[in-house]
C-alpha cells in the first residue's frame, strides 16, 4: 500500500512549529509495512489543499491528512475531500452530542456557535474517529478504491486517534508486520561502511540503511514481513555478515546502545571502575557516563584537569614533562592517565588533553590536535588525532573517541 | 517572491527524523519576507526527486532543496537540479581542494573514494556555498528566471550554510533586512513572561515571541525593515521595557549567550576563578564552562565527586555528615562547595548533589531532590530543588540552576 501524508497548516510553513506529526504517523506506518512515498505540507488555503489533495489521491492508495479540523473558517480539510469524491457533508449525532456536550461543559456562559457545529459534519458514509483529547473527530473515508484518513493537528490528539483508531484499521488492511534491528559502527566512516557494505543494499529483503552520529554510523537491517513470519531467517544472516565485515567497529546493536552505556554494562559485567582526567573535554566525558543510570557501580571520582598546576597536582605529571613537551603532548597523556588511575584507585584511567580552540593551536599543534591515553594495571599508551571542526564538535569527537578507546581496551580484556 | 522547500531523505519518510530544516528555513524566510507556500518530502529515489523538482519549479520562483547531498550513490539532489535546467556537472577546483585536504586530513590511511569526489561537482554555473561544518557543500542555481538553492541535510550544517551564504543573497534580493534581538531569562517561567510582557505582543512592529529552553525562557524582539534603515529607534524601547518589567531576570542578550558564557564573562572581567564539586552532574556543569572560549581563565580544576568516599577525600566532606545526613543534604552540599573553593584555592566553589534517578529515591529524598551549595569567602548557602524528569533532563535542570545561582552571588558582589 503506498501512502501519502498531507499537512495542512500556515503555522508549518511560516516555521513557527516542527512537523511532528509527519514523523510520527511516518514511523508508525513504516513499522506496519505501509510505504510512505511523500510528505506535503499546504496552508490553510482552499485552493491549495485541493490541489495538494487531488495529487496526492492521484498518486497514492491511502492519504493521511493532518490539521484543518478545528471550528475556524479557515479549517476545511474535511469539506475538501467531501469535494474530491462528490460527496455531501451529514450530519454525525453521536459527534454532534459529545460536542455539546464538552463545549457546555467547557464553556458554560458561552453559546455554541455554529462555527463549533461545523466539526460533527462528515462527508457521507465516513468511518467516524472520536477525538477523546479535543474538541474535533477525525473520519477515514473510502472510495472509488482510495482511502482518506482525516487526523487533527494537534500532536497529542493526533497520536491518540492514530493509536486508538487507524492503527488497528491499517494492520487489518495490511496483515503486515515490520521487524528492525539497529548496528552501532564506530571508527569507520559512512562512505567506507557503504563501500564495504555495498551489496548488501541490493538484497531487496532485508533492505539496509546508514544514518550519521558523532563520529559514528548506524547501520539498519529491516524486513517486512507477514504477520507471524519468523524474522530471524531473513535477518540474522544479514546482520553476521555486517559484523564480519566490520569487526569490532561494531560496537552495539539497538537504537538505545550508545558507546557509554556500552562501557557502562562491559565495566559492571566485569565489575571494574575508570576515572577521567580530562582537559579540553573539562568534564563531559565523566558527563556521559554518570548519565548512564547505574553508573555509580563504575565511577567513583573524576578529575577536571584544565591548568597545568591542576594536571601536575591532582594527576601527577611532571613539572618536567609539562615544561619540555607541553600539556598537549603523547608524555603528559599518558601521565594524565596513569595519574587518574592511580590516585583514584581505578582500573583505568582514561585521559584527554588538546587544543579545542578557537584559540591556542599553533603551527606545531593547530586546533585540533588531541592526544588520547588510556592506563591499565598493565600498560598506559596514547594516540594523537587531529579534529576538525569548532570547538564544541571537536570536544564531542574528543569524548567520542576516547569512549571507543577504551571499550576496545575492554574487548582485548586488557 | 514565492518558495517551496523541497526535502530529500527517505529517513524523513521513515519518520527517523523530524523535519526541523524545513522549519528553520521557513521561519527565517518568513523573517525575510519571502512566502513559503509549500513544503515537500520525498525519499531518496531519482525519479521522485526530479517529480517533485518540477512540480515545485513549476509553481514558485524559488525552490531550497535538504538532503542527498552526500558522498553515497542515493544522494542525487544536484544532479537532479542540472538535469532540470539541462547544464553539465563541472567539477569545483576548490571544492575539490577543500575536501582532499579533509579526507587526507582525517583519514591518511585510507583512499579517498570516487563516491567522494562527488560531492565536489556541481551544475554549470552555480554559486558555490562552502560548508564549513561538514563535507558537502551547497550550490545556488540560477537559469530561467528561477533559483535552486541545495543545501546539506544535516542541521548543524544546513543552518550554518543559510545563515552564513543563502540569508544574505536572499536578502540583496528582497531588499528586506530581518533585525532581531534575543534576551535570555531565567528563573521565571515561560507563562509568567508572557502574562508580565502580554501588551507588547500586539505591537506590530517589531514582533515579540518567546522560547523555552532548560529552566529559561528566550524572548526574541524581531523588526523587519528596508535595507539601510537603522534598527534601534525601533528596538531600543521594547528592549529596555521588558528589562524593566523582568529586572535580574534578564542575564544576557543575543542567541549565543548562555548562562554559562554569561559567568564565564563576568569571571573574567572579575579576575576571580571557579571550581565544582559534582556529584549527579557528574563534570557536566564544568564541562558548560569548558566549552566556553576563554574558559581557562576562569577555570583551573574541578572534581566530580560520585561516591562518599571521594566526597571525603577530594571535597573534605565530614564522615560524620554522610553518615548523619546523607551525601544528598544541605550539609553535605555546603562542605562540597566549600571543599572545591578552598582546595582548588578558587574564588567560587560551586555543588551539586542529588537523586538524578532512575533509581536512588526514598520517601524523603524522591528522584529530583537536589542541593546546590555556593561557597564565597565570605558565606556558603545551599538551596534545596525538587526537578521533575528523567535522569538526563533532571542533571540539565541541576546545571542550569546551579549556574543561574552562581549569576546571582556575582551580581551581589559577593
Amino acid at each position: 500500500m503506498i501512502c501519502e501524508i498531507l499537512s495542512v497548516g500556515t503555522e508549518l510553513l511560516m516555521g513557527q512549529i516542527a512537523n511532528t506529526d509527519a514523523q510520527y504517523i511516518s514511523k508508525r506506518l513504516s513499522e506496519l509495512g505501509i510505504n510512505v512515498y511523500r510528505h506535503t505540507t499546504v496552508g490553510d488555503n482552499p485552493d491549495r489543499v485541493k490541489l495538494a489533495l487531488n495529487e496526492a489521491l492521484g498518486r497514492s492508495d491511502l492519504v493521511i491528512t493532518t490539521g484543518g479540523l478545528g471550528p475556524t473558517e479557515d479549517d476545511l480539510t474535511k469539506e475538501m475531500v467531501a469535494e474530491y469524491f462528490g460527496l455531501k457533508s451529514v450530519l454525525h449525532q453521536p459527534s454532534y452530542d459529545a460536542l455539546m456536550a464538552r463545549m457546555t461543559r467547557l464553556h458554560p456562559d458561552k453559546p455554541v456557535t455554529a462555527n463549533n457545529l461545523k466539526q460533527a459534519y462528515f462527508p457521507e458514509g465516513a468511518r467516524i474517529m472520536p477525538n477523546l483529547c479535543g474538541t474535533a473527530p477525525g473520519c477515514i473515508v473510502t472510495h472509488s478504491g482510495k482511502s482518506v484518513a482525516v487526523l487533527p493537528g494537534p500532536p497529542r490528539e493526533m497520536r491518540d486517534m492514530f493509536d486508538r483508531e487507524l492503527a488497528p484499521f491499517l494492520s487489518e488492511k495490511t496483515g503486515i508486520v515490520i521487524h528492525s534491528r539497529f548496528l552501532r559502527i564506530f571508527g569507520v566512516g559512512e562512505s567506507r561502511v557503504e563501500t564495504i557494505l555495498l551489496d548488501l543494499f541490493h538484497l531487496g529483503q532485508p533492505t539496509l540503511a546508514l544514518y550519521c552520529g558523532v563520529g559514528e554510523v548506524q547501520a539498519r537491517i529491516t524486513a517486512a514481513l507477514a504477520k507471524g513470519e519468523d524474522p530471524a531467517p531473513v535477518l540474522d544472516p544479514v546482520e553476521a555478515e555486517i559484523r564480519n565485515r566490520l569487526g569490532d567497529a561494531v560496537y552495539g546493536e539497538g537504537s538505545d546502545s550508545t558507546l557509554e552505556s556500552t562501557i557502562v554494562k562491559e565495566l559492571t559485567r566485569l565489575e571494574k571502575t575508570v576515572c577521567f582526567a580530562e582537559s579540553c573535554t573539562g568534564g563531559m566525558l565523566a558527563s556521559m557516563i554518570v548519565n548512564c543510570p547505574g553508573a555509580s557501580k563504575v565511577l567513583n571520582e573524576s578529575y577536571i584537569t584544565y591548568s597545568n598546576e591542576s594536571k601536575r597536582r591532582l594527576t601527577g605529571v611532571a613539572s618536567d614533562t609539562l615544561s619540555r613537551f607541553g600539556a598537549v603532548s603523547e608524555r603528559c597523556a599518558i601521565e594524565m592517565a596513569q595519574g587518574a588511575r592511580v590516585r583514584s584507585a581505578s582500573d583505568y584511567g582514561v585521559s584527554v588533553t588538546g587544543v579545542a580552540g578557537p584559540d591556542g593551536g599553533s603551527e606545531d599543534k593547530p586546533v585540533g590536535t588531541v592526544y588520547i591515553a588510556i592506563s591499565t594495571a598493565k600498560n598506559t599508551t596514547a594516540r594523537k588525532y587531529e579534529f576538525i571542526g569548532d570547538r564544541a564538535w571537536i570536544r564531542k569527537l574528543c569524548c567520542a573517541h576516547a569512549l571507543n578507546e577504551l571499550r576496545l581496551t575492554l574487548l582485548q580484556g586488557e
